[in-house]
């Protein structure tokens, strides 16, 4: 999942580090906008209902892209980024 | 594909804005560091080629992700993100 949550005022700053503690509860940090999460269907609208609760409907934006079994594994990384493991059995 | 660039540096800043670039070559821009492409194999050793030649091998970090055919449309938006629409034979 990717987000964009907008910093320019203090709630926004507040959204942000709200959103990425409750996403770091369920997968890893892989970029300072991207988690990668193994979990399953019920996590998932467990997640999506946080976010949903933290969010601004008008100024932040939150992506999440259901990946099969094995994609985290296959995932190409340039400069400082590195593959992580991984292991459940769903990949969101 | 998703990046972080540095931006500490003006130098980080002038990378990323040519990170930005090179991506808006090739696919859709649907957040500040996510894209979605889709593309040829050859395109995709072009797109890795390009940005290896940009990046820092120590600051930045970009992550590609190979989906399969039809997982954009199945990508699940909160907020003020919204689906695009993608055609074409490799989604990566």
């Amino acid at each position: 999942m990717t987000y964009d949550v907008a910093t320019t005022t203090p709630e926004g700053a507040q959204r942000l580090r709200r959103v990425a503690k409750v996403c770091e509860g369920y997968g890893l940090r892989v970029q300072k906008s991207v988690f990668e999460v193994v979990c399953t269907d019920a996590d998932v609208l467990r997640l999506n209902d946080a976010l949903l609760r933290i969010i601004s409907d008008t100024e932040d934006s939150i992506r999440i892209y259901r990946m099969h079994q094995g994609s985290f594994k296959a995932v190409t990384t340039l400069g400082a980024a590195r593959p992580l493991p991984h292991d459940g059995a769903l990949v969101l």
